[in-house]
């Protein structure tokens, strides 16, 4: 396979942000202890429901507070804030963002044609990873199963041991070797994972010594049904993953998801509380739900976490049995698509700056106006380890 | 004012959908307890955390499901369900979609002009309603502040005392009484309310019978600060509101958000949660975050909640000191933008099918792929009415 692969960088890029400033203190203003009244006609459980939310305990609570407000005056904003709890919207609450070993670097999405020979496609795959560092890039971040074609009958035949290693998972052996070799961080799409008598559909992340650092296994199988469009049943062959992913890269700390799980925003704002400063969601969206989705997805889980999300997708083979949508992005803190591109193959090579998210946050500080006394996230796993 | 109003009818729409089928079975298949094995050289708190919820409680369970397991083999993908309990990913659970009184419905969505003059205000909002009903409407959505100018210094000014009725809040009086009239459902878009000494930013919901059956007062306050693009402190004069609002209508069940409550994904959740058919949203988002967010926001709750948003803005007035965005929508369940305008004063009259509900979910079953074992968000109050 000798076909040059096209490069691009950064095709959409809005307008230059505005210089950060501080952050506005008064978000939190005003007495909350006015309940509004219940009105009549309304069915019983939709109804506001403030009465039942004053508990013995609750109303403890309140009158400590209160007390703690007469107590204090000076710093009338920082004590009204408590009263909405937004630390509370986190259970447990959200980490602050760490600071990332770097803050600006080149990120390459490796939008790779996959064909049934798995050989070729290691090599193929090598040689754009290649490439893009050639290009600059420090983080490189191939396509959902790249290794061979995406279907049930498949990920059998393509899936690799990768616990075992070596002769047993060349795929990912050559992801280490690369990395090591060129001393990048690679988040290495996915390829259909074997162990025991169980596939998984797995991300494998390895860091610039080539140690595999992290491995997700998709947590939301692709099992959907939009008759005369998409069928597709992933539980057919495979088994869900038990762990949401997130790992400290030298280019950041880094959320993992796998296509379908980007549908889930459950599981981008659980990335977003444990300090992620990027998601990638290697994914293969199709001809029907891609136009629809597949930016949609990416913009929303930027916007609404206030984080970067870079997908990769295989180029599209219309003579394949699963078609590919492509469109391999980089999106900002601000929903912003910093780089595109269409179905054919392509490496895109684009910048991500974590001063953005700073920026983003004291723009707009939806953390700080969050309501954990109306609404709480919790992350089970994380709970659990406390 | 005797400028007509614009009509115009589903101005962007995407192909028919396809035709509904059963949903597919086998979404949850194998088994769940292979623990992942943990990588080492991951910092403590982000790797995977498998070990620990295995506490005795969750293993007399686990063993529980295991012997539940033997004793069944024929429903063997329901019983799989129960591992990943998707039911858990609401707490408390997601009530079932209610049974809408009429499937099929228009909605009018008045993107109006807004002066410093109450009581053309009045006068126009009332006949904007009007026409809309002439159109079809059963359903009026109004934009957020429509009595008066959208600004710290005006919300004081504008304000009525909503519970006091009559003389003492002419704006909602008229809607109240265009309600009955014409025998529609109204979402009052918002306007400033005054309640002892305290204002609300706050939208009025009337039934047929002309009756007030809810109101919202914005949860989260519009405290933003883009410098050199927009910068607006609402809670400098305003008071945030203490509870999410859904009601039963003629129209279906309606959850309400006001403006910059869309950006918290949360409110839209719980709603979603509760059965909510449509999201009404009246906005005012500005020529920074409107270009950038406005659509965006409204595709992404319809898609990942799989229902209805409704969103009314005002008519942009270049002059004013706040000028607004515009582009009134109507989403629906797939995120497909079913109608919308741009920024000049129009009614937007477009057909919802609450049929489509069911048939996204049976597309996307992403009700039941949900996991519950990783994450759940809690509805705060309706937890505390239980």
């Amino acid at each position: 396979m000798k076909a040059a692969l096209s490069t691009l960088i950064s095709s959409r890029t809005l307008s230059p942000p505005p210089s950060p400033s501080s952050a506005s203190s008064s978000s939190f203003a005003r007495s909350i202890w006015l309940q509004p009244k219940t009105l009549s006609n309304s069915p019983s459980f939709i109804t506001p429901i403030p009465s039942k939310t004053l508990t013995t305990n609750n109303y403890s609570r309140l009158r400590l507070r209160l007390n703690h407000r007469k107590s204090l005056t000076a710093n009338f904003s920082s004590i009204m804030a408590s009263a909405y709890k937004p630390e509370e919207a986190r259970v447990p609450p959200a980490l602050p963002l760490p600071t990332p070993p770097v803050n600006k670097f080149k990120i390459g999405l490796c939008q790779l044609s996959v064909t049934a020979d798995k050989e070729r496609n290691i090599a193929h795959a090598r040689k754009a990873i290649e490439q893009a560092v050639e290009k600059g890039a420090q983080l490189v971040l191939l396509p959902e199963i790249w290794n061979g074609p995406y279907s049930n009958d498949s990920f059998p035949v393509f899936a690799e041991d990768i616990d075992a290693g070596g002769d047993a998972s060349p795929s990912t052996a050559m992801l280490s070797e690369v990395a090591q070799r060129l001393k990048i961080t690679i988040v290495g799409g996915s390829i259909s994972e074997r162990s025991g008598d169980q596939l998984y559909n797995t991300c494998c992340v390895f860091g610039t010594d080539g140690k595999l650092k992290a491995k997700h296994r998709k947590i939301h199988l692709f099992d959907i049904d939009i008759p005369g469009k998409i069928t597709f049943i992933e539980s057919k062959t495979l088994t869900a993953g038990q762990t949401p992913t997130i790992v400290d890269t030298e280019v950041g700390r880094i959320g993992i998801g796998i296509c379908y799980d980007i549908r889930f925003q459950e599981l981008a704002m659980i990335y977003g509380a444990r300090g992620a400063h990027l998601i990638c969601y290697p994914g293969a969206f199709n001809m029907t739900t891609g136009p629809l989705h597949w930016e949609l997805l990416q913009r929303a889980r930027a916007t609404d976490n206030q984080l970067y999300v870079a997908t990769c997708s295989p180029a599209r083979d219309a003579g394949a049995g699963y078609v590919a949508w492509g469109h391999s992005t980089l999106v900002g803190p601000f929903g912003e698509v910093l780089a595109t591109t269409e179905h054919e193959e392509a490496i895109i090579i684009a910048e991500v700056d974590y001063s953005l998210l700073e920026l983003r946050r004291t723009n707009l500080p939806l953390l700080k106006q969050r309501r954990g006394d109306l609404y709480q996230l919790v992350d089970v796993q994380r709970l659990n380890s406390k």
